[in-house]
């Protein structure tokens, strides 16, 4: 049997390791720096709380590093271990974890909000190691949990990461910035189906064909009058400008 | 049995004649300025073309006008009618369809592209008339094919199609940046499950709590190697910072 540790509980540590756990991997332990965050993951997984990094057990097939970006290096130098260590990060590079003797990156594209448990099956998994035998098992490991695993460089998983950073943030801001010019008596649920729809709509078209709207048309009469319902809120005016021109030199 | 005639046989006119037909509303005519159009429509849905607007049927409840924004004014001038004429445009003023006794607005909050049909019993309807009875047809119509009808004001209906742009199309644009970027080996498709995770995320939590990624966490770190990775691709790098920023403006 498989087994995994975790070095972090938050959101994305949760959402593997329960898809790990329900697929048979053994969930050995849990480190984090919050001892009470490690103490409900630890009852929730049934699993072993470390408090000291140095003395985790050091014959795990894989170590999580599932921490925000910033705390990856300073937790992966403490780590002296037999494992793969790998951290899950969609930007940084491997060689922040330092000098382990098995690296690798377990990225998973997806965003993971509170309070909201993702299914992980449909989930594309990124992975990354130096060695052959390293890829091995995270691929075996990544396949428990997702229908699809691919192994990608360093550069196109930094690439991806910035596509999902266009496709899930910037998308998602917009749908705020919507939502801050409605008057008050319209819900934002009314543009619920919109956006549903927007993103129905690519799974059969590619987007540059689902295209619509005044911009591509060049509808100069409704982008006027967009613009005029905008002329006192700059900054979404500026936004909408570039987007609409960028629209535009996508048919020139 | 209420009854309608068709201006227009594009995607919006198929799309409201199918629902408005498995509802038992009877379609009594279509005309399009392409003969062919009206006629395809015609066998569709077993309904009669007519080839001379002044000399079409005067007594139907409702005309809808689903033809482009910019056809409107020319078309509505020649009607010579009873019943309510309607545009469906989400950004026409009602004054555009000139003298008719009876005049409102059906507009769908929905983007329709070729060759993909949509259920519209979850779309919101807009609607908009002069006199209340005119208003009370228009809901009995709407009704039928949606579960959301809301009467709006000329300026509510532009904002929220100002709203729709920038969710439905500007969205959409950031999907074919996105594609734009990755690597030839690396398929659109692993984006898709973020995409539909970044909608279906907004029905549990406002966009605004939903909202994650390096600008809301200012993670100067990933900005600064996003960026890099844009270097060679100014409008891209432009639209990058500007909505980075503009997320960033929302938690000052």
């Amino acid at each position: 049997m498989l087994n995994v540790f975790f070095i972090g509980s938050g959101r994305l540590a949760n959402n593997l390791a329960h898809a790990l756990q329900v697929n048979n991997v053994e969930i050995t332990g849990i480190y984090s720096r919050t001892r009470s965050h490690a103490e409900k993951f630890a009852s929730k997984f049934k699993t072993k709380v470390y408090e000291d990094l140095t003395r985790i057990p050091a014959n795990c097939d894989i170590y999580f590093l599932a921490v925000c970006d910033g705390a990856i290096s300073e937790l992966a130098a403490q780590l002296k271990v037999e494992g793969i260590v790998v951290h899950c990060s969609g930007m940084m590079p491997q060689s922040c974890l330092g000098n382990q003797k098995h690296k690798g990156v377990f990225w998973p594209i997806q965003s993971f909000s509170n309070d909201y448990e993702v299914d992980l099956k449909n989930v594309p998994i990124c992975i990354e190691a130096g060695g052959e035998e390293d890829i091995r098992i995270l691929e075996v490991i990544a396949d428990k949990i997702s229908r699809r695993v691919i192994q990608v460089s360093e550069e196109e998983r930094q690439k991806l990461h910035l596509a999902a950073v266009l496709v899930n943030n910037f998308s998602n801001h917009l749908f705020t910035l919507a939502q801050s010019i409605l008057p008050p008596n319209l819900n934002f649920g009314l543009l619920k189906p919109l956006i549903h729809e927007t993103a129905n709509k690519i799974e059969n078209l590619p987007p540059q064909e689902a295209q619509t709207g005044p911009a591509i048309r060049r509808d100069l009469t409704t982008i006027a009058r967009h613009e005029e319902l905008l002329k006192d809120n700059k900054k979404l005016l500026e936004i909408y400008r570039l987007l609409t021109l960028s629209i535009q030199d996508t048919i020139d």
